[in-house]
């Protein structure tokens, strides 16, 4: 058994009357000018931005706004950010929203005191010694930034998505109010739940699978996602199934769930490059490339895969036939995935077929150029990804 | 649904390997003198003691040592800690052992800036602005104190038992190797057990009973203890299912499985008089208390009882008789506590039969004179204590 470590600092405040703890939060955290950074117009339309900087200025704290942040979030904005806090003497990064604006307030929270270029971080050519406390009021649940060291940005030169992660960009508080969520699209729904289970996914399917107890807790919380999603799909305003749809987000990327360390992530990478190019909702890109993923590595540990198909997805086990178990168990995602209105294949997806060119260019990206491996239940090297790839098309 | 707050900011270093952090830790956190705490002979004939005071040398980090922690600790073993703190001007804690050296820590970390007498947190007269840091090797799988907020300590002086539970005490670290564990003798390690379970069951058996995911996480941890708890009698030396136990115990505590503030407690408030009167194992006296409460209670909310009994306990389901499926789902959990050499009855805790004068002191004693009520999934009062000591004799 591997050894592993659990760092989940954030403080989180859920429920209804959570937004009125902003500000008392933002001191408790240490800000006293803070960066308001939003995406498009929903926190307007919301009400969501008034209200919180109306708290803000009650609370005596001082704040600049930044809004425009686009999912796929892009670099440029970034640097736009980390000019602002420079130029302003900001200390503090308040995120409303989703993932993209969560994953773009930790990245000019740690460009504000780096010297060079924050890509420098997603290079992996540097590594922060220090960043802007960042926090989050949460509207999209999905990508688990909000207690996640994750970040993924697109530097848009050369539509080039890359991630990096570090614990001092733990946000230090995230307030959830699943009634924010009510207004969220089907789409947007239904892919959020997906990206919810693949955080769960690419933990459960490690090379490792003897901690038991995270196990039964991954299981239990993706039969759960699997409810939930069509309740809210029927009644968007159901907020009890809301509310466990938000949490789950959290804990599916807190590492509750299983170290991220020891996890697969390879249907992530490759997701990415799919988002990266052609600037696809990424839950709706994972939909996509999972069970092509799964069918091309199963071999590897058959048996993870009919625990999965029979724990998760309720298939019946045919002791006789291992593999059609599992079989049968991906087979039943991609139904899920389409009963939830994602897409099941690159077509669906980006709306053409997709070309040969476009997918070799895809692998060589995700491989960078040929230098890494990705996946750690399978090891992959470039052809297998374009095999992947042409197996989803 | 109830709004609540989650906050779990221990950093968790877990496996074999884990102990060679232990100076990195400390220094990360701030400890330069540090006050290593811990209980009996076991920590120094198994060599950890030793080895973590080396490992603080080469580190170059001052420290100071005391034992003699108890289980049920006591107050006059505090505040010699808090003296012993001030005396040499320690900067911080480090708990090594299980609950017992971990609360005495925590209590010692409230004491050592405060004028007053330490006592009143755990009376309620005063709340501390400020506490030491502390953090923990952990050896005992239990009271999952090593993530929690809580602290319990007897005070001999009437043999009174208080818990305090205040977030700023959250240890900053814990470093758990399942190979620590391996020497608990088996009634410890059952008692351990017994304790986790509980730690769920307090949330688990709530007022509201909304939060689908936190249940089913709560239910899948329970019925992993359940099998683990029986592979560790018989074999203690496996290191795979103490390290699920070791884990589990954690989960079960830092509000993963349902939120501490919104849960019942009344059967830790009802065990804890029996501990402190007759100085027993706090598992075990856990064991003793909760099916008389459960039989006490179960009508206010008997679904919860029957899908405890279903989910949990594994019973079968007389959808016509919600009442028999609940109670056998209790009778269940009694076998269950019987199997793993826990006691079933006042009489086989302590020894002999308990007088109806110790019953009325303990159930006065538990509401303070009469003056609050216990529980919350159904309020108690003093009668009601009594009633339930009377059943479980």
């Amino acid at each position: 058994m591997k050894d592993f470590s659990f760092y989940a600092p954030t403080e989180v405040v859920f429920g209804k009357e959570s937004e009125e703890m902003v500000a008392d939060l933002v001191k408790k955290y240490g800000g006293t000018k803070v960066l308001v950074h939003y995406g498009g117009m929903s926190a307007k339309r919301s009400g969501l931005l008034d209200k919180v900087c109306g708290l803000l200025t009650e609370g005596g704290i001082e704040f600049v706004l930044l809004g425009g942040v686009v999912p796929n979030p892009r670099l440029s904005k970034v640097k736009e950010g980390i000019a602002l806090c420079r130029e302003k003497g900001l200390d503090f990064i308040l995120a409303i929203g989703g993932g993209s604006v969560i994953d773009s307030s930790k990245a000019i929270a740690y460009g504000v005191p780096y010297e060079g270029d924050v890509w420098d971080f997603y290079l992996g050519k540097a590594e922060p010694q220090t960043c802007l406390p960042v926090a989050s009021v949460l509207t999209i649940p999905a990508a688990g930034s909000e207690m996640s060291e994750a970040s993924v940005i697109t530097n848009e030169d050369g539509d080039i998505k890359l991630g990096y992660s570090n614990n001092i960009s733990r946000p230090k508080f995230a307030i959830m109010n699943p009634v924010r969520t009510f207004t969220l699209p089907p789409y947007q729904t239904a892919a959020g739940v997906t990206d919810i289970m693949m955080h769960t996914m690419e933990r459960y399917f490690n090379p490792d699978g003897d901690m038991t107890v995270t196990d039964v807790i991954a299981e239990a919380l993706m039969r759960t996602m699997k409810e939930c999603v069509f309740e809210v799909l029927k009644n968007p305003e159901d907020y009890r199934n809301r509310a466990q749809i938000m949490w789950a987000g959290s804990l599916a990327h807190n590492d509750v769930t299983g170290n991220r360390m020891n996890g697969d992530w390879a249907t992530h990478q490759i997701e990415h490059e799919l988002s990266a190019m052609f600037d696809v909702t990424h839950g709706a890109g994972l939909a996509v490339v999972w069970p092509s993923w799964a069918r091309f590595v199963m071999k590897e540990n058959l048996s993870r895969f009919v625990r999965f198909a029979v724990n998760v997805m309720g298939v019946e086990n045919d002791y006789t036939d291992p593999e059609g178990t599992a079989l049968r168990g991906i087979a039943a995602m991609e139904r899920f995935y389409h009963a939830i209105g994602m897409p099941n294949s690159i077509h669906e997806l980006i709306g053409r077929d997709i070309t040969d060119e476009e997918i070799k260019e895809m692998a060589r990206k995700c491989t960078r150029n040929n230098t890494i491996t990705q996946g750690k239940f399978k090891v992959l090297c470039t052809e297998d990804i374009e095999t992947i790839y042409r197996m989803a098309r």
